[in-house]
């Protein structure tokens, strides 16, 4: 059983550290995005290196007090807060934030876990190199908590998610111990592989100080278009053709529903609408091209072969950095119109590519025969992950399915698990769905899960009851 | 303590068992590659199904009796051989070799564990894609072994280790239990990665007993060029400028060295030596590149720049499949030319691509004023990964450095340890590094892995002593 974060403790740990290391809890380390948990804490702690950060997880694990990791505060699914239980100590990393390296020769940058993604993404930028993880919270998000969530994004098709972004790390063990791990080689088989591990625990395991992160170089060319499409399956099958007529160089396939303008014309935000006629489907698509390629060339031989097997219906494309933008703001507006909307529930969810099609049919007969609700579905098609999202019929507010609100959830994870979907596909477990891991994982890793964290955490004091429900 | 594999415990597990599960150990599987062990067990299992593994398993926990997983047995640092300590069962996957789908929609293909790699290349390319995995061993080695040893080899530039290339797992846990973890899914942040984990530990923390390995668009044209470069730097710059010019579409990016040709020339294998003059350094690369792309254009576009930069000093393009093949033959003889020649000793290292030319030439000083001996090194450049092997001097043999091979090891280690390299980049620990770990990792990394070896096989059961030393 954990200890409170109480006075005792504070002034313990106080004579351990510098001045103002330790203050009350602000009340923005007690909230998150949904407003669907509120937090509490004893104190937040504001190390400045990782030997403090070390200091602090030492007298933690004295105390058997709880520690809450802390990036950006932007998770969605209540990783970052603590509503119940003793009192924790919320560890912020928000002090360290330095870029300690980029080598442009190695091809890496070393970032503590408190820079954020968007400053990590400049640093790169700045040295002629990108470094391709991307999601609408960078400007905030930190590479801590990038790691920590294994985040995913827009650019996972391409590059992969966090864990293959990242070739090494440092981190401050449950114990105290600060593994020494930034490495920068591609390839290490040097025993069990302690920095996957870190990477998707969600501070449950160890804190992240600092990552070896991965550059890659820019694409010559950069290419962004919207195309209508047909249906999913035609959206599917595009993906399929674009792949293998351009070898890995498709960076984006983002779907778009109609649904989704439908609700960025009633409530906005403002964006412009490239087409006269408003699509039921269509597709964002990025492509990075290198200089020995002619884009238009590359992409309007692409659009005449899919048009001919029926795949395209229309499209524009982007031809200037500002269009690119305004394309992409399509796309990225949607999550703050459907806020706008209010949604019943929200889900991000992945599938086998092949069971898209008919997941997005069946999820809406059975939602639909259920309650009167509108079914918003978009995101990160290349990689199978959808964000399926739940909303009243108009006239109507999320307040009145209440009731009905636990079913709606349950039939379409029930639908995801039945078709060899995840529950999760980015956003991780956080507090959030320890329960439905529970209900949908599978026994053996459970099990497993459970072990590692008595192993490595055998005082259960690292974001107690996130991931794994309280012992 | 582990009790011996003996006839009882063999008559117990034999009546859980269909006849002709359980046979004496024929002497293949007490060898390997290299002559630096040999193995000893009380039988054999071949079971067929993972139920039968399972079974397997659950009876060896129960008896204590130490299991040590075999696959194609290619492996070089003995994961694959038990030399002492109580007689352990073999648990060979070699019957669970199918192929139990091929889906070109979901971009993925699920191998039992025993399945070759050749013949999983095989089924890719017969439904028009590639599954990238590419080692010299590849005809007799396994999946269930390229995975547990997170297998390199010359496409890791491109397209990532065994890790990245596998979406999910079904293994048996060291408790007896089936992990049903098949997934086929870009996106899954459910929880711990035990997948990662599995894949890696050598069969230490379980078995696996199949996977879902991600399939890739064939690229419309493959290029094969062998390339001057002045030294290894020249080599580095050229990859970068490669890198940067063809937007991660370099396949492979291997290194020769004058010394392996040497070899060649000396002891064979015959083959057809591109260049009139011996060239010091050389580098072979691949390029997949897609339709919309001139591939001599593109090729001859990057020599120009890099000749006019100084990087390359001659090259032959391959303009037929079978030239491409005479060029990769010659990377790929030079192993068996070094093993003609004698090694004093082999390694198996990684660094930072920055620090490669600086430790090529410190390595060398440094072997060649310890003793009288020959360097080359070769390999996959384009992961920091090489090969780098001792020799003896003309005239003499391997054996008249038996007393300073241990210096010799020492002296390379320490460099690539100080240089922030890695002592085992891609054939792993087995038994024959365990010490060469223990020395150079990291001490709260090595921690956290013998409690997670104790919190998933708390009995030591799984492959005994590889790895990590017995308890």
């Amino acid at each position: 059983m954990l200890n409170p974060c109480d006075t005792a403790f504070l002034e313990t740990l106080a004579a351990l550290l510098p001045p103002d290391t330790l203050r009350p809890p602000a009340p923005r380390y007690l909230e998150e995005p949904r407003g669907l948990w509120q937090g509490q804490a004893g104190a937040v702690a504001l190390p400045r290196s990782t030997e403090e950060v070390a200091v602090i997880v030492r007298a933690a694990a004295q105390a058997r007090v709880g520690l809450v990791p802390y990036g950006g505060g932007t998770a969605l699914v209540g990783g970052q807060v603590m509503p119940d239980g003793p009192l924790p100590l919320i560890l912020s990393l928000e002090r360290m934030n330095r870029l300690r390296e980029v080598s442009v020769e190695d091809a890496v940058l070393v970032a503590e876990a408190g820079a954020t993604l968007q400053s990590v993404q400049e640093a790169a930028a700045a040295a002629g190199r990108i470094f391709p993880l991307s999601l609408a919270s960078e400007g905030t998000a930190t590479i801590g908590g990038n790691l920590s969530t294994n985040a995913g994004g827009t650019a996972v098709l391409r590059y992969g998610n966090a864990r293959e972004l990242c070739l090494g790390l440092e981190a401050v063990l449950a114990d105290g111990t600060i593994w020494h791990g930034l490495k920068r080689l591609r390839k290490d088989n040097t025993g069990y592989d302690l920095r996957g591990l870190l990477i998707g625990a969600e501070g449950t395991l160890g804190v992240i100080t600092a990552a070896t992160l991965r550059l890659f170089p820019q694409p010559a060319h950069r290419l962004v278009a919207l195309l209508v499409v047909p249906s999913p399956k035609a959206a599917q099958e595009l993906l399929a053709l674009a792949e293998a007529r351009l070898s890995g160089l498709v960076t984006a396939f983002e779907l778009i529903r109609g649904t989704g303008l439908d609700f960025l014309a009633e409530v906005g935000p403002e964006v412009r609408m490239p087409f006269a006629e408003r699509p039921d489907w269509s597709v964002l698509v990025e492509l990075g091209l290198p200089q020995a390629m002619e884009p238009e060339l590359a992409l309007a031989s692409l659009y005449e072969e899919a048009a001919d097997a029926g795949l395209v219906l229309d499209g524009v494309i982007a031809n200037s950095e500002t269009q690119a933008h305004e394309l992409w703001a399509l796309r990225e507006s949607i999550p703050e119109a459907n806020r706008r909307i209010g949604a019943i529930s929200s889900h991000d969810i992945s599938l086998p590519l092949s069971s898209i099609p008919a997941f997005l049919t069946e999820v809406e007969a059975a939602l639909t025969a259920q309650a009167a609700v509108r079914i918003n579905a978009f995101g990160h098609l290349g990689d199978g992950n959808l964000h399926v999202n739940i909303f009243p019929n108009p006239g109507r507010s999320r307040q009145d399915y209440a009731a009905q609100r636990g079913d709606l959830q349950r039939l379409m994870h029930d639908l995801v698990a039945a078709m060899g979907g995840s529950i999760s596909a980015e956003h991780g477990i956080g507090r959030g769905k320890v329960v439905e891991l529970e209900r949908y994982g599978d026994p053996a890793r459970l099990a497993a899960m459970r072990a590692i964290k008595q192993a490595l955490d055998p005082q259960g004091i690292m974001n107690p009851g996130a991931v794994l429900r309280l012992p």
